[in-house]
């Protein structure tokens, strides 16, 4: 593919969205066309992403089963995946994603512990037809801090689920690191811009791929 | 499990939900614990299953890529199977479906024709956590005299898309029904008391096994 196909992981209250727009910014003073998602969702109110994620995050489908709620995201990812993600990486576009299926690994599979992590693995490469990304950023916090900023701003369905799930969650989250430690990327904790400046120290040398410095 | 697990497959036209609502009703007089499901969708207006059915069936999400359609008929079957089959299973009710796994295989597997049959019956495994009917009754009527049937009572978004589709759904089912004849009955076209009769000389037998006759 002609573009570049970065994703963004970690806990809620990580910090993504704040520097997924910063790195955004960044690409897009050096002339890079830039595309945006995040995950689960859509990219226009009422359409199928949309009303996925509504779904997933309404209080209301507290029981929603662990194999349902799984399928759910992956069907989200799916549509972006082959109406979006791909038709922008081909026309060579970078791609920044707020959660991809990392996100199920970590949060379906290791954090709910029901379903075994290489269904979900097997999920995730049948949803997105095998679309990997080229960069991963795992913005890493421990469970507690990530926890407390996130409720701070609101609570859904998934915060309401404990603190012992997040702490699985972050686990899962290192061990996809540990195991692909070329594409994943760990970032602490720290302020705002050093963090964006380590994102940057990654994201740098892969703009020669798309013909761009 | 102490239930019996019972679906009715075929096109849109097919006589499917009549006669599920004939069977039911000699089951019943019979003094066994019938439940009826039809996917996709739920058990009550505005629940996670009829939610997802709204957006599969809603002409505005003709952009739904294959991949995430036929996903989210696996959540919406993965919903199902865990909060409503199993259980009454368990129970031991006979539990009557209007399309289960096999409509997965036949209508996005075959029909659609673009996802390998193998990854849809992987997908219908992960989602249903392995359950397979007691018996399928697949009622077999030529696509044109389906289609004509179906599209008399109001046309959806899948009747939409064309004859040979319906023909390639058609003889998908027929494969499956030959890959797995134990399970699986042909019911040709007939009069509907006819078929009814039919039907029950396949479930009737099946009733030992829940010690009722």
């Amino acid at each position: 593919m002609a573009g570049l196909f970065i994703t963004f992981e970690g806990g809620d209250g990580s910090g993504k969205s704040t520097q997924i727009a910063m790195l955004a910014e960044r690409l897009r003073a050096l002339g890079h066309d830039v595309r945006s998602f995040r995950e689960p969702g859509g990219v226009a109110a009422g359409d199928a992403g949309e009303r996925i994620r509504d779904i997933l995050l309404d209080p209301v489908n507290a029981d929603l089963g662990v194999r349902a709620e799984l399928l759910l995201y992956e069907a989200s990812r799916a549509q972006l995946t082959e109406q979006h993600y791909r038709p922008a990486l081909d026309a060579g576009a970078i791609v920044l994603c707020d959660r991809y299926a990392d996100s199920s690994v970590a949060y379906q599979g290791y954090g709910r512990a029901v379903l075994p992590v290489a269904e979900v693995q097997e999920l995730n490469r049948i949803a997105t037809g095998g679309l990997v990304p080229d960069l991963t950023l795992l913005l890493d916090v421990d469970a507690a801090s990530g926890l407390a900023q996130a409720t701070s701003a609101g609570a859904d369905r998934l915060e309401a689920a404990g603190r012992e799930f997040h702490e699985r969650v972050r686990e899962g989250y290192l061990e996809i690191a540990r195991a692909e430690p070329g594409r994943v990327k760990v970032i602490g904790r720290a302020p705002v811009e050093q963090v964006a400046d380590e994102i940057w120290s990654h994201v740098q040398p892969l703009l020669s791929r798309i013909g761009r410095e």
